[in-house]
């Protein structure tokens, strides 16, 4: 805990910074945070790690993305709290800290974009870059009620962010307005003058309600009628079997999918430097690295057949013109301190992560709206369009949730 | 020189392995060779670099890709020489040796993966996996006579593999026939039962034959006439300038695009490590890396914007259903030890990647088949396919080019 920045209150800092824009653009005016796995020239990249800092020299060139931000006129202002190798959805970590939950401080930011969610909440920016594996830009956004996008995969360049799963990592965006989400995520995705397609269709997955809170179901279902009627659209409800083509829980999107992709890559990546560099791990981790290197990775190779079967189902029921929503977690943050029993880890991670699992096989962009709030909590509300269609979901959710131009 | 494997006339073999199968499946019977920026449990990976493999443990997890080939039933004999940081499509090393060409032992096997090549075309293996770029499969499999795939960006899992370029660097496969090629693509891509649309044209992009040498233009015309009389598919002469929907020259896929995402992603990976370990490097590449380090990444953005535009009109041209071949490169294998002067340089790299800079920025899957002869040396011809259309192009190349199922 000896790593906080003084005199900051969202405990989301790592270092301050002042890196002025280097360009002029579309970002001209915003601030932004980088967190903490993503190279900032000069300075040394934690990746939510105290031993992988110290071990690694301090790179001398920015990530592409933050070059990309500052040549568009944007100026960063820090470097943010990461959880550890960026492997939890919880945003506590041990080595710096729980950011604090602007709109909920008793209860976590959620993760692994920890400190990107607080830094935005709290006000020290307009904007942060982040990552997103299996939610943790979307995750943070929706407990923090921020806007979140985590892009389709590989649609932002890697260059310069640490490794963790090439199948499924992707670096995305969090932000206090949508305009500035739009913007950011705009120049980092070098769309250009794009044309897109209109909206035909706003589809609701309605197993991700199955596995929500009450409430959340409620208030998700009533948000997304008020949305479609004022849009004029009429909102379709679809189950997952429909879209895999047979009769499969969406959570196998999860259990015998994504999971298994993760925990493969995780250990040719992380893994590898683990059992050979011997780091000191935080308490946390150090258990869900004990599922890590019990995984038998030849055993699970048909998960990742699954991964591209869903990858394929998926997005033959998503071209362009069509949008899918559901809520972004299946809950409020959970109080700070609670996710220490087994109990209450996995009711947290697998029903959020059947969720989210979702646009990790499908590849797709998908944007978490800070539009619920349930018991004074935010929770997100999700919008996802077929992989690739980045600037028709970006234009979509201007037009339906009336975002002005 | 001192790396070499006794008894090895293939100059191939970093190290000889025997690595059983683990399992049974379409890979049966089959050998393989594993590219040496691809881990092998149990043995350092040295990136083509003495001095990176002797900074870097060895990693303690197969990288995905080679437990899925040995899952399938292919056995692994040995780890083969790439060129160093794979930033080459010379194939002559100054660490490892010249792997040799066995259909032009006087000229050089093409690289980065030279071994891969070498290793393949000398029998030692069925195939071998290797990594692509800039033209890293596709250009020792011409200069070689082999059969190559580089697959669509991001399709086969690149956990373990060494980080180069992660806007444009893909896993993929050299092999001896169409059939082993085929074979082991369907494992590593992971394709299932995955039906494809039928072949409905064949376009051959005259931009390639321009730049190519007068007699590969000529070979590379007429073997195409046979092939689409033969199947009965019309032949269609395309301009990149009708693709890109502006008059363009093929060469800008390179220059003005590939090759500046290129420069600036190798930066964050590689430069970064070079800049801060300071390892000793060989005189070819030093002289290349002098061109990354001067590079200015800020103004070289309007690159990756190009990058991304072209891949939207490469795709939006080729739906599937459509095919578009071009010589693999416009030359055969240069002699060995003439890579030495600016002017065969320059000549060797720009006119080769103004071909292979199309499948990189069009992040297509591209097969390069060993159908000419020129001089008594082989050059090979290319058929690419849309974006993670690979199975269309892998069926679609069995049909016209009447290999046997």
């Amino acid at each position: 805990m000896s790593e906080i920045v003084p005199s900051d209150p969202s405990g989301s800092l790592v270092e301050r910074l002042d890196l002025p824009p280097v360009g002029n653009g579309p970002l001209d005016g915003m601030t932004f945070t980088v967190k903490d796995n993503i190279d900032v020239a000069g300075h040394r990249t934690s990746y939510g790690s105290l031993a992988w800092r110290d071990a690694h020299p301090a790179p001398v060139h920015n990530a592409v993305c933050v070059d990309q931000l500052l040549s568009a006129g944007a100026r960063c202002v820090g470097k943010v709290v990461a959880d550890e190798f960026t492997y939890s959805l919880d945003g506590e970590s041990q080595f710096f800290g729980t950011p604090r939950n602007a709109k909920a401080p008793e209860r976590v930011p959620g993760g692994s974009s920890s400190g990107s969610a607080a830094s935005v909440a709290n006000g020290l920016a307009h904007f942060s870059i982040g990552t997103d594996s299996g939610g943790s830009i979307r995750v943070p956004a929706s407990l923090c009620g921020l806007w979140g996008m985590r892009p389709s995969l590989h649609r932002i360049s890697e260059a310069g962010v640490l490794p963790f799963m090439p199948s499924v990592s992707t670096v995305g965006v969090l932000a206090d307005r949508f305009e500035h989400l739009d913007a950011a995520a705009r120049v980092l995705l070098r769309s250009g003058s794009r044309a897109v397609a209109p909206l035909r269709r706003l589809l609701l997955l309605t197993d991700a309600l199955d596995v929500s809170d009450r409430a959340v179901q409620e208030q998700a279902s009533a948000a997304l009628r008020r949305i479609a009627d004022k849009a004029g659209v009429p909102l379709e409800s679809v189950r997952f079997s429909e879209i895999a083509g047979e009769d499969l829980p969406l959570g196998d999107c999860n259990v015998k999918a994504l999971r298994d992709m993760q925990t493969a890559e995780f250990q040719s990546t992380i893994g590898n430097w683990i059992e050979t560099a011997k780091p000191t791990l935080g308490t946390t981790f150090t258990l869900a690295y004990g599922n890590v290197r019990r995984f038998d990775r030849v055993a699970a190779l048909d998960s990742l057949v699954l991964c591209e079967r869903f990858f394929e189902a998926i997005n033959a029921f998503l071209p362009t013109g069509v949008m899918i929503c559901f809520p972004t977690t299946p809950v409020i943050a959970p109080l700070k301190g609670t996710l220490t029993t087994l109990k209450n880890v996995l009711d947290f991670y697998d029903r959020t992560m059947t969720i989210t699992a979702f646009s990790g096989v499908g590849r797709l962009p998908e944007i978490s709206a800070p539009l619920l709030t349930i018991d004074g909590c935010p929770v997100g509300l999700s919008f996802a369009a077929g992989h690739y269609q980045d600037e028709f979901l970006l234009a979509s959710a201007r037009q339906i949730l009336g975002v002005a131009a």
